[in-house]
């Protein structure tokens, strides 16, 4: 296997976690990994520049998570976020004082004129993620939430409103006229394998999807999805809300159907079923419990 | 005195306590107080708008600033510029987490397009600082320092190299085109007093002076400055570098003849001498060693 090379679609916590294993299998196999990572999520708050996933992916791989909240910073202090509030600044946003100063360096390097690319290369000159970290696009891609007809940025419906107010659909506001970033079409091609992470369908992996040229790279492609549904339930996060704001009941067999013109193989944990129109359908553990329950995904996924 | 109004040129810290005393005097006699305060040491560091004399004067008189360190917010914290540090941008700057946040909520506002004044307005609301604050002027002056022929900014001359490299002249970038922020010369122009705060000569109250109109409303009011030299020494800070630089003595007199086509009273410490032609000089005790101490400094200067 030496000098394979894996692709992963990834979003935020759940394809940080899943990295962690693909990572590790890398390393003990002599493969080069490049993540290419959702940037749906990301938003302007304070004049700060807020990419979430790219965050989560590169603070979880560089050991600077917390893990029991499952998002932000380890040891971190709210200090900017008390002072904000005290100027009547909405304090919906979980901004922590070790986050800001992320933000500040990605803000201050994109309004130098910096690519996002170059600036997560940048950022991970300290967190050292071990793995090739590529935000799927340099260019705006937001995803919003259509509310009673009104649109709103996608972190203010999942954050603010903790997904509670009914979605009609899901926009990626630019995704139509974005390009995939430098080195995602690169690394696409290359790939041995190509895995779709656990992550939220609609709202993670869906952005990435509907950047042109992504989905058409992918079907040439050997390209092996993970659910991220188990027993009719997200492994974590509020998919189930996204799924049923599109129609799309919350089963793996539904979700894999989602990704059925490129997959190759789709992995469903033991609890499902799932039949999938010319696709090899693989039920298998799917609970990333620790990094060696998910490294045998990651062994699963590359065999199929 | 009912219904008197003041106008205060001032710069940081020497400033902020000097306007303690005014705004007693001020709450004491039913006078209304306006500070016009300085610009010049302003700069832009990671993205961040930081403007340290209003915020110094803000923080003061709004009961949030540090007594013992002399500047920045009292029960602050370091995280964000610990953690720039770790991407190693330079942390010569103190810059603490409270403070981030009004920097954060004022460039935020400027680059919405708000000016100065009404950004400084807005924070004001929280801060309830007792008197009208305006920055002298809305646009952007900028003192840099000429050191071996090259300018550097003055923030980055005194606390990145501690006012150690020897500094040829000042310059006050901006400011022959600037003009006085709204209010400022209304301010002047309604004052039946204009006191001089006992601030840096040269960097504090040397670049208000050089906006243009401002040095001429000064002549036209009765304007009594409170010296900054004590016993040929400053009070506080480094302004005998400055004036050394410039080829000025360290002198309560030579400071005061600095002002001399504009003052109507120079008040001097009793351990000092000064004759400034056209000017009255009253020796009284200066030291602002508490709030009591500087309302009668004020007295003084009021009564000249």
């Amino acid at each position: 296997m030496t000098g394979m090379r894996i692709a992963v679609l990834a979003g935020g916590i759940g394809g940080a976690r899943f990295l962690l294993g693909v990572r590790a299998w890398g390393l003990a196999n002599g493969a080069e990994v490049t993540a290419i990572v959702n940037v749906g999520d990301d938003v302007t708050l304070h004049g700060l520049r807020i990419c979430p996933d790219l965050d989560s992916v590169m603070y979880t791989l560089g050991g600077g998570s917390d893990e029991t909240r499952g998002w932000g910073r380890a040891d971190e202090s709210w200090t900017v976020r008390e002072e904000l509030a005290a100027y009547d600044e909405s304090g919906w946003f979980g901004l922590g004082d070790r986050d800001v100063a992320t933000h500040l360096v990605r803000t201050r390097q994109l309004s130098d004129g910096l690519p996002l690319s170059a600036v997560t290369a940048n950022l991970c000159r300290r967190w050292q993620p071990g793995i090739t970290l590529l935000p799927a696009t340099d260019d705006r891609v937001e995803t919003h939430v259509i509310v009673d007809g009104a649109a709103m940025h996608f972190q203010e419906w999942w954050i603010r409103h903790r997904a509670e107010l009914p979605a009609e659909r899901f926009v990626f506001v630019g995704a139509a006229g974005a390009a995939p970033a430098p080195g995602v079409l690169d690394a696409l091609g290359a790939a041995d394998a190509v895995l779709i992470a656990p992550s939220n369908p609609v709202v993670s992996i869906g952005p990435i999807l509907a950047i042109p040229g992504i989905r058409e790279a992918l079907a040439a492609r050997r390209t092996v999805g993970v659910s991220p549904v188990i027993g009719g339930a997200p492994v974590r996060g509020m998919a189930d809300k996204c799924l049923t704001a599109i129609g799309v009941p919350v089963t793996a067999e539904a979700v894999g159907r989602l990704y059925a013109d490129f997959l190759t193989g789709w992995l469903v944990d033991e609890a499902d079923e799932a039949e999938v129109e010319g696709v090899k359908v693989i039920r298998t553990p799917l609970w990333m419990t620790d990094e060696t329950a998910t490294v045998a995904i990651v062994e699963s996924a590359l065999a199929c």
